[in-house]
């Protein structure tokens, strides 16, 4: 793992250029004193990652390491908002729809909190969060996830990735951290911008692979065990309790549990969360209001295990509470007076039955005979498998064509690997109503058939 | 400064422990085949800093290094609330008066943009934050700043913490950050929490020095030259010359310029911005509302120079704005309807007022003989050198005894210099009233006379 790490840096700071040969796998065993194996288990990592390539008889290569440094390609973020494709139906996979949002409720909350004019309204609070809100989420928590936590143990931030960072910083830059491949794009970005030691996990049906974690050396884990995105894999108890158990193993071992949608499960009684199963201190639980309220609410928040929590006070307390103090106590009296559970329930049919109908429209219809479905047991998004010939790049263009966006699954691989299915995309189902789904479905219909 | 931060590290990690004898400086120089007095300048440092001692004829030693581990450390924290001493006056130094908040004005714009109900309000927005306070912010430190920036080049987010963390991020953690000492602690901390490589800078009469800073290799620098902290030194056009020199001649040069409270100026005319002095694209400037409008306000901005901006959106665009729209579109009104310039000079005209109050009470009073006062041309606190025998210790607790709060100048330290003056202390006049000022000057005249 150190010799991948090294020629890894040494790659992406061009020390070593594209095209540069390396050294034999028995001239570095030679050189390093170490195995022709390890020489031979890091370049095979390498090639997976896309760092080098191999020629036959020849030798292994550096590939180029591009850095996207214009604006244009960031441009192209989704998080921007100006596109200008003709594209009429959007399965986007991280729509929201605010439409069904409890609006006036939540403005009237604000505006008692605002008529109220408490001190507190305007002085810094502690800095895990105020206690009102803290105590409502372990509310929650209790009631709707079965996780027996204290509000102590809570810590609110202005959104998942601010608060992954401060986990980085909390357990120390140096782990080596390992992330789901693929996954949500943004956990790999925020890994990568806070440390050096990110490292591709595989999956397999079950998850993450255990195997490859305890063989590689990772020591922090973060998974997505309620619903995979995109795979759509419900982590079933077994793998948790391989995951678990790795994790006492060794004492510098811990998971991030990304419960990110754990809200919207359709099929099937919810799992308990990994962080419920953990009698030794070794998961930290991370939830947002993002998906569940609104994009703009930048509320998240973490649960920590008691044995770091002290650690954290002493070694992070400083940092301030992101989170202004407003949106804190109005969302505590959202959750208290019961409207973020309705909302949950209300958002949970509505998703659900835009899921059916896509389902149906799909399985029922004529594209039934082409098209598998998988992955939507849970959360906003389903796997389109496509028979007909096509390949993803081609069943995004036809789809496009037509007037239909749908995602390549590649897209959400930090790290090339051999095994992408080529004919899989990724269609969300939570940003589209009803009309607009089947009309949708009927333009892949015309793309795809 | 490699076998510094070499040595530094290995001591606080625990490899060099407490009471280990380090090896004598011509063996060291020797042994590592460099001069003497490289070995002996990182044997000062580490000497000035508390990590090793001497003892003559002897050698050098390890110092312990303790992690502060204990929830009971933190809670003393001044974000904590809870304190128990009969302390009637508390000169601290962060405390904003919110009680003349116009939170009325407010309320009101915060009630239309909620009754407004726009689109924007629930879904995500420009990772940079709204162009709408971009734009307003602009418009500010052009009016009253001097400042030339366009919107594009503005980051909103939760608080300076949060922007600082960011700005080592897209920097790299690699390159060696130097802090002020004295400086505001989290500072310190923010940088230490983010990178291993801050070296603490020691302060001339200009402020930090830039013979120390261009001698230690350092290669971006974080200061306070509007107003520092604590010293409450007004970094001069000639030093703000030199710091732009010293980052002009070599290429990954930057200087962080935190303008925290700039707004609060009492005397002579406002000296321009370094950034706007900065024809190369070296200075980042960073302000925040936490000090003018609300502490629990968590609104930060910087300022990026335009040679930046492109790295900023490769390599940290996919970070979601960490400010909710809500906030962002009340704030971008408060400043666009005048509010806000309307709060800055009321509040400047209610601080100045009461650092009059006193100082008058105390250099006309009886405590003028023995008192002087320094740093109060612009903030919301004073130095009070004291000459009556005590040191800061007895200055503080006989001031405590009495009622009153002071703050030891070494506290400020991040790491102890040799020439702190014994008999400073710290007093912040931003968080009491006229009356509580002179009753609070009274007591420290019975605690010191």
């Amino acid at each position: 793992m150190q010799l991948y790490s090294y020629i890894k840096g040494e790659i992406e700071n061009g020390s070593i250029k594209k095209g540069e040969r390396l050294p034999s796998k028995k001239s570095l065993s030679a050189h390093l004193k170490i195995s022709t194996v390890t020489v031979e288990t890091a370049y095979s990592q390498l090639m997976a990652e896309g760092y080098i390539s191999s020629k036959p008889g020849s030798g292994y290569y550096a590939e180029g390491f591009e850095e996207e440094e214009t604006v244009e390609n960031i441009l192209k973020n989704e998080s921007f908002c100006s596109e200008n494709e003709p594209i009429l139906y959007d399965f986007r996979t991280n729509r929201i729809d605010t439409s069904d949002f409890p609006f006036s409720a939540w403005a009237k909350l604000s505006r008692e909190v605002l008529s109220e004019r408490s001190e507190g309204l305007l002085n810094a609070c502690h800095p895990q969060g105020i206690m009102q809100l803290r105590t409502a989420i372990a509310d929650y928590l209790r009631d709707f996830r079965g996780m027996n936590v204290s509000p102590e143990q809570i810590v609110i931030g202005a959104g998942t990735e601010y608060l992954t960072g401060l986990i980085i910083q909390l357990l120390g830059r140096d782990n080596a951290y390992g992330v789901e491949n693929p996954g949500y794009g943004k956990v790999y970005e925020i890994f990568s911008a806070n440390t050096s030691r990110v490292f591709p996990v595989p999956m397999d049906e079950k998850g993450a692979s255990a195997e490859y974690i305890a063989g590689f050396g990772i020591n922090v884990i973060h998974v997505t065990p309620s619903h995979h995105f995109p795979l759509g894999i419900v982590m079933p108890v077994s793998r948790r309790q391989e995951l678990l158990k790795w994790a006492y193993s060794k004492d510098d071992r811990y998971i991030i549990e990304d419960d990110y949608d754990s809200e919207f499960r359709y099929i099937g009684r919810p799992i308990p969360a990994l962080q419920s199963m953990d009698k030794n201190n070794r998961v930290i639980y991370i939830n947002t209001f993002t998906k569940t309220i609104a994009p703009s609410m930048r509320i998240s928040y973490m649960v920590l295990p008691m044995s770091l929590l002290s650690k954290f006070r002493s070694k992070l307390g400083f940092y301030s509470c992101t989170v202004p103090v407003f949106e804190q106590l109005t969302l505590a009296r959202f959750m208290e007076k019961g409207h973020f559970e309705r909302h949950i329930n209300r958002m949970k049919k509505i998703y659900r039955s835009r899921r059916d109908i896509l389902v149906k429209k799909i399985s029922e219809g004529r594209l039934g005979e082409i098209v598998s479905i998988s992955g939507c047991d849970a959360g906003m998004h389903m796997l389109l498998t496509v028979s007909n010939g096509m390949k993803q790049n081609e069943l995004v263009s036809s789809a496009a064509k037509n007037g239909a966006k749908v995602y390549s699954l590649s897209e959400y691989y930090s790290f090339p690997v051999a095994d992408i299915p080529e004919n899989t995309v990724v269609a969300g189902f939570s940003g589209l109503i009803g009309r607009d789904l089947i009309k949708g479905a009927e333009a892949l219909e015309k793309a795809w058939l």
